[in-house]
């Protein structure tokens, strides 16, 4: 007889993991501490709308999701780079034909939760958990009408960052753990259409990369953009600084000029929305008897990969690999899922860090612009043989982990290709084939 | 006026800093999880004795303990290291007049804690501490008569490596926070006085270095000696292969057979006591309001350098000096507090994880004997240019930080002397003064 599953958490991943399980035939039931979120009653600014691409969108197909999300998702095909003066420098994500989806998240998750309750699955919503027993998988929730006790069979925690399951983990013995958090927080502000049309090219991910801050914007179906402002809390250009609608606009008017007639309501904006911080969470192991963590709750990640999201997707779709492997027995399935994940999980969190250094400031840099361009050419020349680091970790299923390890060997004789005289005008005449022949050593 | 000042943990860290409070004139309240230690219901089997070195002794020195404590004390001289055929090696320490103090845990906590009581230190035995809200300073505790609540103008969390304190902030926004098990676990281990005299020379640290593991024996003043097995708990040579008394007697007559006949009981004492993890925590900020962590709660580290309890007792010492400064301005104190500390328990907390694989592995090696014997020939050459890194994170009170530093310089300096031609023979000849103004370098 197949298992009852508990499930803690129905966001994007313990959504989408429910599906999966109520398709093989189990028994699901999911814990909620929020109340529904489609009654309608959320909040805004934070995180609105999310970048789905390769890994995550396979993880939908394989429930027949795909095709269903992506008729409301809006393709964005690269990066548009907006200059301190307001000029647009575009570079594509891949080759022809490969984007990454921005899509709404509470769009997205409501989506998944009525697919899964149409599954069967239950989903008990205002119920936080309040503990955790790892020895019996009891587990006790506080509900608006009081406190009530269950008992799980498996027990899958897919709550996030600030995870319950974690945290009794995190009690027991030799449980390693971190929490780092950047000196960075981020702000959201909305860009409402013109017209009634988008205000800027809704095909791309919009970048106004400045060194040490940046901001970005994402399209929305409504035709307005979600800008997020990543800035240092403290120092110099930081939200310490901005406490004034005076202070707010003599900013803008600075770094982002061009933006200034796109949001007439700035500084109300500004002071209406929080200004949330971003964390790195790694813990090992995931697993403690029948008790396993997934998503952001074994690795939460800060977003500047746009892979959060499509990392969790891509732990629901290993892990239901992994039942049929071996045969529903949950004793060998979850140490094989943190053994098969953990690496992965790690290696995204490095690539995620580092991204942020490319987006807020090379993404400026001529240099690295060309050294794109080459890599690019390079991969078009040799198309298996050269996959560009993006194009790894956005377009493709190669585990994260090879991904970084290419990554790096790439870099390096990508920086002995950069540091050739004249390269900008050389470039053309390079031997291709001997670089590519580097990465094969 | 002088504020009431709170601490959390009646621990050897709380209970010095409890004297230095008190002597300053400050009103002390102390709340601690456990029943009086005094009372005798304490349990074995974790960390009996600990090594008392120059920071902790300056720091009993400056509210007049030291000579006090310095009449119940062993000293240790250096290092004697037992091979698998039971020779032995000895190595001294420091220089003529150097040594480290063995010293009983429980005998030095109590005794902090009459003095401090004598100065008018409230103690509240039983107060777990299960809830602290940073903004408002409020504390509520459980205790065997129900829960209680108090208010704080000052709250210092002397609270141990599973602070409750530290556990308020980690739910706070942007605190950084990690805890990382080693893989080996520990199992003290007791060898009864011989004819009612100590079974080994007692003016020397014991160590069993066999590679991945080892064994240490400090001596007490009943003339028997502690030790430790530090072990992994997993693999070949481990915890998890010694389930029964034969494998445990077969380990022993493998490994460390001068010990067999000293612990006539040994099986029984192995299954008898607990195997504990060995944890260190970092984490930042330290201070939160009019709330700072300090000792284990801020850095518990592990215990190859002999260093937890005196960089605990250098806290204490440094935050006593600050008051001094900044004349009781508690705003300017806890964050000056920190801001000179957190880089010293970063380096103590990395010197003590690598002073695991010198004491399990490299002091068996001659190589490394050897450079130690010209380490501690440039020392007397030149007293004051060159002092090998034991002896400045042991004998002196130049920051941790520094000591690292100066250690790793010396390091890379000492590798080059090492892989001169026949160094063995060669030595006395070296050009030590050049060899000292490399590291001026």
């Amino acid at each position: 007889m197949k298992k009852e599953i508990t499930l803690l958490g129905a966001g994007l991943v313990g959504s989408l993991m429910s599906i999966y399980l109520a398709k093989k035939g189990y028994s699901v039931s999911i814990y909620e501490k929020r109340d529904d979120m489609r009654k309608g009653n959320q909040q805004g600014g934070r995180s609105i709308n999310l970048a789905l691409s390769n890994r995550g969108l396979k993880a939908l197909e394989e429930v027949g999701l795909a095709e269903q999300i992506k008729r409301l998702v809006i393709p964005m095909k690269g990066r548009m780079m907006h200059d301190v003066k307001g000029n647009l420098t575009y570079q594509p994500y891949g080759k022809e034909g490969q984007f990454i989806n921005s899509v709404s998240r509470s769009w997205l998750n409501e989506m998944l939760m009525d697919e899964a309750e149409k599954l069967g699955v239950n989903i008990h919503f205002e119920h936080r958990c309040s503990q955790v027993n790892l020895d019996t998988q009891a587990l006790e929730f506080e509900t608006p009408s009081g406190s009530k006790r269950i008992q799980s069979e498996v027990l899958l925690g897919a709550d996030g960052a600030f995870s319950a399951l974690r945290d009794a983990m995190q009690r027991s013995d030799r449980f390693n753990y971190s929490q780092y958090y950047i000196e960075h927080g981020y702000k959201e502000l909305c860009i409402e259409p013109q017209q009634g049309e988008f205000a800027m090219e809704p095909n791309a991910l919009h970048i106004w990369p400045r060194g040490r801050f940046m901001m970005i914007a994402l399209p929305n179906t409504n035709e307005t953009f979600t800008c997020t402002l990543f800035l240092d809390y403290e120092g110099e250009d930081s939200f310490a600084n901005l406490q004034t609608p005076e202070q707010v606009e003599a900013f803008f008017k600075t770094y982002f000029p061009d933006v200034i007639p796109l949001i007439p309501d700035l500084t109300h904006q500004f002071f209406q929305n929080p200004t949330p911080s971003l964390v790195t969470v790694k813990c090992y192991p995931w697993v403690k008897n029948r008790t396993c963590l997934m998503g952001d709750a074994a690795h939460a990640i800060v977003p500047f990969y746009g892979q959060g999201m499509n990392a969790g997707f891509e732990d629901c779709r290993v892990l239901n690999e992994l039942i049929d492997t071996h045969q529903h027995n949950w004793d060998t399935i979850l140490p094989e899922f943190q053994q098969a994940r953990k690496p992965n999980a790690d290696a995204i969190a490095e690539l995620a860090l580092k991204n942020f250094v490319e987006m807020r400031d090379l993404v400026a840099d001529s240099q690295f612009l060309l050294q794109k361009k080459i890599e690019a050419h390079l991969h078009e020349q040799f198309p298996k043989d050269w996959i560009p680091l993006y194009s790894m970790v956005t377009f493709s299923d190669l585990s994260y982990a090879d991904a970084l390890r290419i990554g790096q060997k790439q870099h390096e004789i990508m920086q002995k290709v950069m540091s050739k005289p004249d390269i900008e005008k050389n470039w053309p005449n390079l031997d291709f084939a001997s670089i590519v022949e580097q990465l094969k050593a």
